[in-house]
């Protein structure tokens, strides 16, 4: 089959043998994949991967032999493969299981390929109601509601999200049904124009990061979510957070972060590490038309053209890029 | 009166002005005052503090004009003075008002000196039972304590504390109340000593560092305190944190911190200031001999012999170091 394939750090269009399947997995004909942060991280050769990225997907079962009632299902897809022994597989949540594979990140081929395997239980069947274009945005929306999930956010919340890119967008659609008064802190003109016509209000900051957002009433949040994917966002995540207030920390960078402490013990200020969510949460949002996800597509690229696709995807402020695993661009 | 009295960086024993005090405040004749971490960081020049230091204290209330039933009383005294108009102030919680002044800290002389002049509100009468040498424990063991006014600590829980200095060891043994079977990392072995002579399992680390406590089956705590007052403190709690896990921070350090976040976002990891705490919870604690802090005690000495007492404090791993106010050596 085709597939894109990372190796050495080198990516390459080549072609793989079709995946194996086990009786409790099943196999996906892909239809429509999304590039985010990692994956970007993963093309520039981060991480050490090797094979197949992908893990923003939509895709049609082909193959399942538990349970064949699914074939010509179309689905959305949980990425963490857990071990079904530990205590967190136990509880149902493999996003912590110390012996996981992530499709497409870690250990599990990804999606960026005619199939991918996928494991029996992380499969959602999408409504009818929700287009490819809208559910391969279940994934990282799911990220962005994981928030939700980890706190406790009500509309009494001063909420305030850093970086209008991919994900910080997300966020601040999905947070805006707990919270409608929540500010999102972006560099992008055109970003911040999508989040306003969903109601949302905004500050532009300048783009050199050199002064923070100025206004004194604007430095008092309780709620303060670091998405700007710069190690940078935290130093002005704690500007804007006022005592005993939380900083929800969605960046994950290859470098360090270099961060004085004083001021969180000082000021008692919580940092939550947040990542991966619930897709059927996600799905439930893009069903009810909680969030519209449309302006956030940049493009969608012809699987042929993948190389251009990531090297457009990674350019600052980059909304959503997607690839058609249609042989013509959809 | 006599005073010591930092200023540009210098520690002098000086003749100060005795405080005046307003009508809301109450005038201290000092007794007993212990040393900690943050007053060694002012002694060394940091924080361009000018004043008199001395924040962990026992005195005699010799001058209470609004309640002069309080003279002659026993006292120690919560450090933060708020401006008593803000919204945390008038939650009765001035730790976190923006106006605020520090007792020998910030804006507020301490208590190295013959006098100290403090708010009214902020006294608390120390229970006859307790010694004023275990009285001036108050102050940091509110801070140990704190820990367990911000998160729930139950018996269930893997709690490990790292760090067996002065705070480190007031931590472990104000926490095993909550948590008798917590344990507590550290590089001094007369240190760790105390603890196990209370009830607490130790771990003794390597004194370079360089080998994090090797043991697979101590790295899945899901509460760790960091309290090493070393900058790479932080790291090591990392390593020992498992997913969805809470670290909880101490140490107040002028360096900078060099941290990896991608593991505490993957790994959805809370990371939690905790600063100062009630002294009437401490209270309690000495008055029901819930903890003995006797054994913290390293040294006593008389307030002439301050500058000795600072450098011998300094020393890594030295327990609690004290100045008696009397003219002669306790």
């Amino acid at each position: 089959m085709k597939a894109a394939y990372i190796s050495s750090g080198q990516f390459l269009i080549q072609d793989r043998p079709r995946p194996k399947i086990e009786p409790e997995e099943v196999l996906v004909k892909t239809c429509l994949v999304g590039i985010c942060q990692t994956d970007i991280e993963l093309f520039n050769g981060y991480y050490n991967f090797e094979g197949i990225p992908g893990h923003e997907f939509v895709g049609i079962v082909e193959q399942s032999p538990t349970n064949p009632e699914l074939i010509g299902e179309r689905i959305v897809a949980d990425i963490n493969c857990g071990c079904n022994q530990c205590s967190h597989c136990l509880q149902g949540d493999p996003r912590h299981c110390s012996q996981r594979t992530v499709i497409g990140i870690c250990g599990h081929d990804g999606a960026l390929a005619e199939y991918v395997k996928v494991p029996l239980k992380n499969i959602h069947i999408i409504p009818q109601t929700i287009p490819d274009q809208e559910a391969v945005f279940s994934e990282p929306l799911a990220a962005a509601l994981e928030i939700s999930q980890q706190i406790h956010i009500s509309n009494s919340d001063r909420l305030a999200i850093l970086g209008d890119g991919k994900l910080g967008l997300l966020i601040a659609l999905g947070l805006k049904c707990y919270c409608p008064g929540l500010v999102l802190f972006g560099k992008h003109t055109d970003n911040l124009k999508i989040a306003q016509a969903q109601g949302i209000e905004t500050r532009l900051l300048q783009s050199d990061n050199s002064e923070p957002y100025a206004l004194e009433i604007d430095k008092n949040f309780n709620i303060v979510v670091e998405a700007t994917g710069s190690t940078k966002g935290l130093n002005l995540a704690l500007e804007l957070t006022r005592a005993e207030g939380t900083i929800v920390c969605k960046t994950t960078s290859h470098h360090p972060t270099q961060l004085n402490f004083a001021p969180i013990v000082v000021k008692e200020i919580s940092i939550l590490g947040s990542r991966c969510g619930d897709l059927s949460l996600a799905l439930s949002f893009l069903k009810n038309k909680w969030i519209d996800v449309r302006p956030l597509i940049d493009s969608i690229f012809p699987f042929y053209d993948c190389p251009e696709a990531f090297s457009h995807a990674q350019k600052p402020g980059t909304k959503k890029v997607l690839i058609s695993m249609a042989d013509k661009p959809a």
